[in-house]
């Protein structure tokens, strides 16, 4: 109950007594139950999970605090009326159609503890995201360069699961040819051309990878990939504890922006990742957060030539007094 | 742009002269574009679609509407203004987040027209489900059985990536032995054992299929399982246009009820199948919805006896003067 009394710590400190969670994510890192159906985790001093029916079975096997039967929202509200708390905390991400149908109960306002608490993680945590990543790693150099982009794709999504892996993180790009220059391309059966741009994660303990290789051919596609990589080096130089994330974005834009490619960076670069292979914090011009010790980060720039084809690299970074790379993986793939 | 047309005459209906969409699905179902980051459609008699940076070049080739680039909260703010809409609609799945950052602006009201016109589908679609269902069924036939759940889940998944699926249309159950107990069982390592309970699909130009089949071994498993074929049967056969997605599920409950199981049917008897492997309606006991013609959905009994072994049977099915069964896979698996 360490994360309980921890997250509460933080709770009082901004003055939310308690907080509804609906968010998988959220509640599986309070109780250790993955919800597949509605739930809610009324956490507060004697925290309460409410479960369907359907998943009351799996939280009797790993919730590690107590829960019932989700029955009905009246009875929900009685249970927090009851407790009179002056204000309940809730996530930004609550539906509208579930917000209104308990605003007129209580005084409730938007925080994201349990998302800031993620960002830092444990040293069990780091070792679920290595795993994760070596099993990504594994499936990887397993992989045999077969004629389709969704073969490959289908590929590598196999090969993950045969190494440990729960599911894919996110839905596999392996993006080829002109349709490397798509950042979220989706497979196609088109044969596999150059650039191949490939970016996939595995998924262990519920702790999701995320890694991206490009492999090129022509002259001009290997010097822009040598930017990204570049771009990718001097950033990770420059994340320290204490730095904000949009200097960390800064440092990685100027590089590629002095090559004369400032346009074609079209995203962020990186993000945090942990039980979302998208979480706080986004290394984004943006996001102010500070970093700090152990956080999990990619960095991942990348070039886009529009309508021509694109290269991206993306590696997985965790801080200390500096930040150290978790991946392992050759940053070039002949 | 029928589609359009169609959506914005039921929206007037309803005097709703303008919706802002977000959810993806929905997005893609007016614009035919799939957005892999943040995306706004404004809906209205000249619809917009505002897109990522990163997804211009995407918006570019599959968007049937006008899109730019999304710009700022404060640049959508002043579209939608200068057009002075009385009521703007919303999805009832907007964040709680997002809703607070504009509430001050519009007046808001939600409204699922674009779910409820999703219930109603199109031959295209009809097609569409039925060819991923096919790629579902040729997979699962070319299954081997292998030694441990989550070597099945990782087969069965990258055979329906080769015979087309775009990806896995929800995280393939394998639930063998007590797993089968629990309806959302993730595969473990276990070795497969009896009932084996396995609930997949793939998708098809982004439509879903969902199938499940229980091979079962005793004379008890066989037993329960009949009374889940019986219940499946009868539902499929009260099906018409007309009767509410609650007396459906009434009969499914009412045939298990019979037998003796009734407490251990822990889920609804059925969900439409679309864009979203579960959307409207819900074929549940608190479902008001009058099913119609041309409607997709799933029928899946199901008797979970806790601790022990758990067994369901799903298939999916087309209202037209009654119900028909779009899967052919045999219900009783060998």
């Amino acid at each position: 109950m360490d994360r309980v009394n921890k997250v509460l710590d933080e709770m009082l400190k901004e003055e939310i007594p308690a907080m509804l969670l609906l968010k998988e994510e959220n509640i599986f890192y309070i109780s250790g139950f993955k919800p597949s159906g509605f739930s809610i985790l009324v956490l507060k001093d004697d925290p309460l999970l409410l479960v369907s029916k359907m998943d009351g079975e799996e939280a009797s096997k790993t919730s590690r605090i107590p829960f019932q039967e989700f029955e009905s929202l009246k009875e929900l509200k009685n249970i927090i009326k009851h407790q009179k708390f002056a204000k309940l905390g809730i996530e930004e991400s609550m539906k509208i159609g579930f917000y209104n149908k308990i605003k007129n109960n209580f005084d409730m306002e938007i925080n994201d503890v349990i998302e800031r608490s993620r960002m830092i993680k444990t040293s069990d945590e780091i070792n679920s995201i290595k795993k994760s990543i070596s099993i990504a790693e594994k499936s990887f150099n397993q992989l045999e360069f077969k004629k389709k982009e969704w073969e490959l794709a289908a590929e590598l999504e196999y090969l993950m699961r045969i190494n440990g892996s729960q599911n894919e993180a996110f839905e596999t790009i392996v993006a080829s040819g002109s349709r490397s220059s798509l950042p979220h391309a989706h497979p196609t059966s088109n044969k596999l051309e150059y650039p191949l741009l490939i970016d996939w994660g595995a998924v262990w303990e519920n702790y999701s990878s995320d890694c991206t290789r490009t492999r090129v051919e022509t002259e001009k596609q290997e010097e822009v990939l040598n930017i990204c990589l570049e771009a990718q080096k001097e950033t990770i130089k420059s994340i320290k504890p204490g730095v904000s994330a949009c200097e960390i974005d800064k440092v990685a834009r100027d590089v590629i922006k002095d090559y004369g490619y400032g346009d074609n960076f079209i995203h962020s670069t990186g993000h945090g990742v942990g039980l979302e292979v998208h979480e706080k914090p986004s290394i984004s011009s943006r996001e102010e957060i500070t970093l700090e010790k152990n956080m999990v980060i990619t960095i991942e720039p990348g070039i886009y030539l529009e309508g021509e084809w694109g290269v991206r690299i993306e590696d997985i970074v965790l801080i200390k007094n500096k930040a150290r790379k978790l991946s392992k993986l050759p940053s070039v793939i002949q």
